[in-house]
């Protein structure tokens, strides 16, 4: 197994017909560093896949080692496996707010968005698997990996792990408030302005069936309580 | 325009080929009341087209009337005006909590998640479009159609607006503890249980551009320092 070089922050995305934006260019973001930085702030994406002519959209879990995403195995996924050489759309949005203007037209929502053209294909390979499920488990809950117990043989053949490229994709970013303070709008006296939303964490529930006995271990509880996902705004 | 009546919430999905879950059957909810409920927690879903044999998926804001699920303009919505007669696949996603297991096969995502199918129409009817745009509204903002300036006739114009009925649709939900509290590895002495994550909305920001002798609404106060979104866990 071969992983790249970790790309440079400062790489462009290239576009593609598929990945340029028809409108709203300003809102266009082309460094490598936003899609990093957009796949660093959660850990489920949506899959689309094209299955008997129509689209399928499922959620599932991410994970990045260098220029490859991993996605967890899924209906979609097995799907993929069926029609092997098929393009998907991954596509993973975070919403940071509802933007409130003072004409409806103008009402909008901040959010970064990230979608990822290509080609997938089934890992096999069972080391590039087990990183690949690591990087997944790294996306939403660092230290797991090292702390439960891994695959064992019969587990890791039973898991689906796509591999995608990320030199096809684009990154859409709206922030900041409503685009109608200097309209004539701007008149009517009406409050204007950002609602922002984020993910939180709330403190650990054990599962029942557990010990009273076991202690909550560190990399879990300083997941907690805090921001799941850094948000610039 | 007519608006079918608010649908019995003890209805039953109807599973066709595609919604039908083909694994993790426990994970279905077939009641028409499980969907509203998905429906009725957010304000973004993520909507699949096909667009020259692959797919695109791309992040929209959502509405409900009755029956009807309405979608706010987008480059995908766009292709499927070029496009009619096209399959859509809409997936609205809410994530609950990370799920942490004593064994890295049975971690999991806390989750619920609704998929629509269906072939859209783009709503021509001004007095539907306002309707629609309305529900998209109270769907984040509830008040702000009231309060801010509405549509006129050539902002109407210049919206995209798609319907698609709720007919084709399934459920999956995934709550509660990891799954192997009774299996072997129970006696590994590990910390099992969930990281529950939610949305929640912060203090409204006022735009810059603001004067300072705008006050506050009560149905925008209102919206904030709570959790955004109802979860149940």
């Amino acid at each position: 197994m071969k992983h790249s070089d970790e790309p440079s922050a400062a790489a462009k995305l290239v576009a593609t017909d598929r990945t340029r934006l028809r409108r709203a260019r300003e809102k266009e973001r082309t460094a490598r560093a936003d899609l990093d930085s957009v796949l660093a702030a959660g850990f489920v994406c949506h899959l689309g896949v094209v299955v008997d002519d129509a689209p399928m959209v499922v959620p599932t879990g991410y994970g990045v080692i260098g220029d490859t995403l991993y996605l967890h195995g899924s209906v979609a996924s097995r799907s993929l496996v069926q029609a092997p050489e098929s393009v998907v759309c991954v596509t993973i949005t975070h919403v940071d707010g509802i933007v409130l203007a003072r004409s409806m037209f103008e009402q909008s929502i901040n959010y970064r968005s990230a979608m990822i053209y290509g080609i997938p294909r089934t890992v096999e390979d069972p080391e590039e698997k087990l990183a690949g499920l690591r990087a997944l488990t790294e996306q939403c809950a660092p230290g797991q990996w090292e702390y439960a117990r891994q695959p064992n043989r019969k587990e890791l053949a039973a898991t689906t792990l796509l591999a995608l490229g990320l030199a096809e994709a684009s990154v859409k970013v709206r922030t900041g408030p409503p685009g109608d303070g200097d309209s004539p709008d701007a008149v009517l006296g009406l409050w204007a302005g950002v609602v922002p939303t984020s993910v939180v964490r709330g403190a650990p529930v054990p599962d029942p069936a557990l010990p009273s006995d076991v202690r909550l271990p560190s990399h879990i509880s300083s997941m907690s309580g805090k921001p799941a996902h850094h948000v610039d705004r």
